[in-house]
């Protein structure tokens, strides 16, 4: 069985930061955009649809982790919503079966379950997000303190929205996860540095 | 100002076995038990009466992180409560202006906020923490898996309660550590032997 770590990520903590570098220092595959790029292609959506679609849970619909035992009034954009959630449980299962990888957001720590991923939770406090979005560029506007805050807590409450949909799990909830890192104090190399040790051999701690 | 590493752990995590084996790997001191003895000493209580006060929330009064303004009928219990409580905060503040150290449990990482402590969570799903109690012998009487998990769920019910009566702050919630680590899967000794390295100088990665 391959190595599968997912990251999960609050938006602004460095955590797609963090997954780069974890792939790097291990020396295996890293999927992040590739995945919503591989989901346009197959589903002959935009990019920027698919995107949207799974960044945001679908409004008044059944979560999809429930299923679905009886039919419901057709709903194109619900329609549209699952059939990305299927290609994304697709990709992401080829992906894992191709190769050790790390995986960064798509729900991949719940579709992968039965691959037994590594998943680890990437926060940080709101100073701290903020702070990297500017740095990053993330925002290109030219938004206030309170604007910026406002827009990072909601990308975050659609990330946890969307996970909740598609997952029935709490976003967050340190008991889906093996590891949860805040990332307000350390480098995103250091930390990813430390975390990669986890899973290179260490002599003399294998057998005890 | 000393490195404070402080340990937050669900009972049968092996979070007090991580945190004596990371202050071995760094040569600091290492404070559990000893707190409880030297409060018990400075109270003149008994080990075990401190002991039960610390593993429980007070019935039917105010928490103490939100303060007295106003007089309230004198209750003994409560009032033997808090005096555990100032000497814990004391003693605390003692060991982190002594030197380097590892404290576990007894709300450290809300006491010495000042200190800028590391705070960890440690944590497991409930089949690794009832393996880790019947290995430990933590439980000397013969409980069926059911009496087990009951047990478990009912101390760690206890110490979250305690800690949200002093903190008022949910225990366990990641927002509230630096590092919230699952020990399901890999050793106590492996983990911390990954974790100390945080504390550790990195090569190459101080100035990044």
């Amino acid at each position: 069985m391959n190595r599968i770590i997912t990251i999960s990520r609050e938006f602004g903590s460095g955590g797609r930061e963090f997954g780069r570098r974890l792939s790097e220092n291990l020396g295996c595959a890293y999927y992040d955009q590739e995945i919503v790029q591989e989901i346009a292609k197959r589903t002959e959506l935009s990019e920027k649809y698919v995107q949207q679609v799974i960044g945001h849970r679908p409004i008044s619909s059944f979560p999809i982790h429930i299923g679905r035992s009886f039919r419901m009034m057709p709903d194109p954009h619900l329609e549209q919503s699952c059939s990305i959630y299927r290609e994304q449980c697709s990709i992401l299962r080829e992906m894992a079966a191709k190769s050790d990888c790390v995986i960064v957001g798509r729900c991949a720590d719940y579709i992968l379950q039965e691959e037994n991923p590594f998943r680890i939770f990437v926060y940080a406090d709101m100073p701290s997000k903020m702070r990297r979005c500017r740095e990053k560029g993330y925002e290109k506007e030219d938004l206030t303190d309170r604007e910026l805050e406002r827009r990072i807590n909601a990308v975050n409450r659609s990330r946890a929205e969307y996970y909740e949909y598609c997952t029935g799990q709490k976003w967050g909830d340190h008991i889906h996860y093996d590891l949860c890192i805040n990332t307000t104090q350390g480098t995103i190399k250091g930390i990813a540095a430390v975390v990669s040790r986890l899973f290179l051999p260490q002599p003399g701690t294998e057998n005890e």
